[in-house]
């Protein structure tokens, strides 16, 4: 770095490349170390690695906040860069302001009192507790509002978009409130008209199979999908997850030997997840350009997979034939879609088809919203719950806790901000499969003859590549001629369950 | 740590502790880095990692040398210490010296030179290119002669005793030559004796199994064996080894299909490794002194497990019904025992008996010996060691620098005083053993019960919980009223192929 200064022309962004190159090699150990705990670890190893993981998550942010690497920001901004490269100091500037918008005491403060929430919560959940969490949740809600004040102070965002921000730059609430919305106004009574269609499917048999069975069966389908094993593996863990580093991506799926649907398309969401990261441009790993661009654009990339891809028509019929080959089971192409494109409004999110799903995280979004601003207390979140859930799915939850507000785990952890991404990503996914016709033309047919590589092709150049060299809203224009435009989703969903 | 200078009776010992324990957590992550590359990891994450590791191994390096830790270790001296202090102040010395001693050029230097002599010795041994290696080797030689210069002057110890410091501290010349000069007295001649008593044994029948019931034929021998699977796990990798961190030991094993032995006593032999780690002091846990006393004594449990359990008859009965209940062969236990006692000499020390292997090691004893005082030249190293094969165990390897002075890989990679460990481990380990028995009386009839519950506390309580909190010849006195004496060895391998 020191010679670097002496002989670059662009020293101190010579230096900040250094410094975040040296933040990515501690990251790659955090990757590997998480994915490990969730995959391998035996339980005797639990707290010789919390220290380790702990202290080397001190590590990163020590490194992150150094004082040098914030000072060399502004330094590097006077410097000739090539747009590339502001790119990266762009990034650079992002992802440095995450790490060091909040006093070290509040972050401390977030850690201990979500953690206790957290724990407290997975008791509290199974038994309906709803007046034992409420205090709990209150604490880490009057937190995360100490928290957004202070991330929107410093970027000049309202507090709940600074939140939005923490996952998905340039996401603001004025944008969303027009995208849900609009969704809001058609949604609930499309739930209707599929269900009313679908109301005459028979129930479609579930072969039982091995897990080593559908183990080979997520191989081979991984394989179809261009999924890089040189560069990636897939294990077990008790929730599905994408892990490790671009050139060593870690999946990971689960097995019930009654229901090898769930663990297939999990698989398949993970996989567009891992194409994502393997995708990523090479020339840019280990610098924050490098990374992928944001939260709902990697949603968008793993629902294109399991959404887009995987239940279309030409894939059923592709993945028919995988699994009686591998399960020895004997379905048609009719039942499995009876199995995978069923509509069925429920509590629970993450079991939600995804006709129903955005329903799931409007609701949330008008909860964390409400939070944020004080409009909503946490007293008043079962009954909110209860009256949204009425309104957009016909189902209520009065007195069942358990299976309303307290079914997800981010709360309790004080992530709020996040679930706009999920449907974001589903709104996206859909958008590039409108703008990816309109280059390749007939997909269907090319994967009807087990020929997805153009479809691959095309999602690498357009998005994979591009990591973050572009914002959010630049990249899906360059891609889509448009910002995000939720009628690709409604034509999409018409078109599968309503034509 | 600066609340505690101020409180603390021992400020500087506890600040010590603290850079200690913050030094274990990082070497918590390279024992996993290391453990994955081996195991898990796909070739395409290769760069990343290694970029990864090498990171973190200069960052330990900062950590272990850094100025406020040398300077603690003079001034915790003068503090009040207990004796289990006090030997952790001794520990922290000799780690810190090991890491400090070099000058970092050095360090560099040996780097670079090691991993293209060892890059180039993989073809070079393949070819039996003795002519393209010796250059190599030489360079190497010349460094190691240096580093051994240097790391003596500051231990006021010869050059060749310095570096068996880094593997097994306290270990000298002037004690091994006595050891191993004795050895050569009797040895050869037993070896003859052996083989002309083994004669008439005829060829076991060695039964073919697939690698799935290997496996779980290891995992039963494990948990007979008192693995504890809460810390630790078996899995495979090309070269069978001992990793992980105490609380989570992870071993491996390889497997042949035609060779089950071999994968059986790899795995037997780790979990040798990994009983002591487990059993290190939990409440000195992530401090030098609660580490493994030495090499040696590491080799002494897993040279005590892999030939003084594993191949005593009480241990070949319960074996045998094992492997023919998971191989579903029909083994006697007489055939077992011609499989994995029968002696043979040969060029390969890793495929070499436990009579003949002591040869191996002697013979590299001396040459290490010779090329750090500079009496042998490398270029000399063939000739020698064909002198001493056919002195030691009647074989030639003219002509064969293959399977002669190019076997091992600790040459090219600068590992020199490490070999005698292998052989000090195998002496302990039979001292060990006759400690045992006059503790306990007769073992081999609690073993045939298939109780070894008291052979494992005996080891538990006499070695593996004593971490580094004595010197070895202070550990191995207090457990077996003397310090090294090869005559346990003797007379255990007279009356195990002998009597």
């Amino acid at each position: 770095m020191t010679a670097n200064k002496q002989d670059s022309a662009t020293p101190h962004y010579d230096a900040l490349c250094a410094a975040f190159k040296q933040i990515h090699h501690f990251q790659h150990l955090q990757a590997l170390g998480d994915w490990d705990q969730a995959t391998m670890m035996p339980s005797g190893g639990s707290q010789g690695r919390g220290e380790a993981m702990a202290e080397l998550a001190l590590h990163i942010h020590t490194l992150k906040t150094a004082p040098g690497l914030v000072d060399g920001l502004a330094a590097a901004g006077e410097e000739a860069l090539t747009a590339s490269q502001k790119a990266n100091l762009r990034e650079m500037r992002y992802h440095t302001l995450q790490a060091t918008a909040l006093p070290g005491e509040l972050v401390q403060q977030k850690t201990a009192l979500t953690y206790a929430c957290e724990h407290a919560w997975r008791q509290q959940r199974k038994d309906n507790d709803w007046q034992g969490f409420r205090p709990n949740l209150e604490k880490v809600i009057a937190l995360v509002r100490e928290e957004a004040q202070i991330l929107g102070e410093v970027q000049g965002l309202s507090p709940y978009d600074a939140l939005l921000n923490k996952f998905e730059p340039g996401c603001q609430t004025a944008a969303l409130d027009k995208v849900f919305g609009e969704l809001r106004t058609w949604l609930p009574e499309m739930i209707q008209q599929v269900q009313a269609k679908q109301q005459s499917w028979p129930l479609a048999p579930v072969p039982h199979s091995k897990a080593s069975a559908q183990q080979a069966l997520n191989l081979d389908v991984m394989k179809l999908l261009g999924f890089d094993f040189n560069q990636g593996r897939l294990d077990t863990s008790s929730h599905p997850f994408s892990g490790g580093v671009p050139g060593d991506v870690r999946i990971t799926t689960r097995y019930d030997e009654a229901d090898f649907a769930t663990s297939l398309y999990s698989t398949i969401h993970e996989v567009g997840h891992a194409r994502y990261e393997q995708g990523l441009p090479i020339d840019w790993r280990g610098q924050p350009v490098g990374l992928a661009r944001s939260m709902a654009l990697h949603e968008s990339q793993s629902l294109f997979f399991e959404m887009q891809l995987a239940r279309s028509p030409a894939m059923i019929a592709l993945l028919t034939e995988k699994i009686n080959h591998h399960l020895g089971s004997q379905l048609t192409q009719e039942s499995l879609i009876h199995l995978v494109q069923r509509v069925t409004p429920g509590l629970i999110r993450v079991d939600a088809d995804e006709v129903t799903y955005p329903c799931h995280i409007m609701l949330r979004y008008e909860v964390e919203k409400g939070l944020i601003d004080k409009s909503l207390q946490v007293a008043d979140l079962p009954e909110f719950w209860d009256n949204q859930m009425q309104s957009l799915l016909g189902l209520s939850t009065r007195g069942d806790d358990r299976n309303g507000c307290m079914q997800d785990i981010h709360w309790p952890v004080g992530e709020l901000g996040y679930f706009p991404s999920y449907s974001l990503g589903a709104m996206y996914a859909a958008q590039f499969k409108a703008s990816m016709v309109k280059a390749l033309g007939d997909i269907d047919s090319l994967i009807e003859q087990g020929n997805i590589t153009q479809v691959m092709d095309w999602l690498n150049q357009n998005i994979w590549s591009q990591g973050s060299l572009l914002t959010t809203d630049e990249l899906v224009t360059q891609v889509t001629g448009e910002v995000l435009n939720p009628v690709h989703f409604k034509r999409h969903l018409e078109q599968r369950y309503l034509s």
